[in-house]
């Protein structure tokens, strides 16, 4: 039996950084350096970060992580592959999301997605994700922590990093 | 330590008959009876049924249940509460199903939101729901039947019934 696999939208699928980039660029004109971005939680690195998720159409026109699209074709034929995003804080977010992953992955179907607050009650062999606070409470076998710049600087413990989406599937 | 309990939303929160008898009425100026509506499923009891789901506002103004509002403040006090509505299948629904629950049930906050595909992956202890597609497949211990047209006819099997939120309360 296929093994279910929990795989995070923001920061896996789409570059939530890119899109925070692409608004503070438009919005104030300027562009942060790497290392600033890996000082702190995404939203937090740009000034209106919070302002900027609230906005309409953030996540439907955020970009795809590159790799992802063939990356997740591959493990939708190998897992019990389900999306488990993290949404209903931004209320607009959720339709947003829905279309966005329509248009871009549309191999997924609608049984296989999950939108909500905290992702501990949700079951799963393996989580992919890139924030701790989801890997860290994870009940399943086995973790990947996929390397955005807020994690990059901290140590991945129990969980095994992956450096983009080839990583990803050298793993899985 | 608290329970968790898993809620469902459609028929057990937002009455969907009383919305799609007044969708119908609207558009075809007629009325069902009650042994109509206990023949199928709710979508299926109204000839256009699985349109009117799809049409925008359909859940966003969808009729609170008699009693809900009183009964939900009351377990979310005794229990860990967490809302779970299937509703992938219907991208407009999912925002307008979070805007509906802050509405009517402002004391949910969207940690305690899951909004799925299917519910077999969301882990608690106890299941409130109207659908045996739920209920059955349910890992927990506890399981309640809401009762509604499409199940009335129906043996709860292993499952308690509860006629209403006032049942509701008194069995949990």
């Amino acid at each position: 039996m296929k093994q279910q696999l929990l795989v995070d939208m923001d920061g896996v699928l789409a570059d939530v950084y890119c899109q925070l980039a692409k608004f503070e660029f438009e919005h104030l004109g300027i562009t942060r350096t790497k290392e600033q971005l890996e000082e702190s939680l995404e939203l937090d690195a740009f000034t209106h970060g919070h302002e900027y998720v609230r906005t309409k159409g953030f996540f439907r026109t955020a970009p795809v992580m590159e790799g992802s699209q063939e990356g997740l074709k591959y493990l939708n034929e190998k897992y019990k592959v389900l999306i488990v995003s993290s949404a209903t804080e931004f209320p607009d977010s959720l339709s947003e999301k829905l279309y966005w992953l329509n248009e871009h992955f549309p191999f997924i179907t609608w049984e296989q997605m999950i939108f909500c607050g905290k992702k501990e009650p949700v079951m799963g062999d393996i989580m992919l994700d890139d924030h701790f606070k989801n890997l860290d409470f994870f009940k399943g076998e086995k973790t990947v922590l996929f390397t955005q710049p807020h994690n990059i600087r901290q140590d991945s413990g129990r969980h095994i990093r992956a450096n983009g989406w080839v990583d990803v599937i050298r793993i899985l």
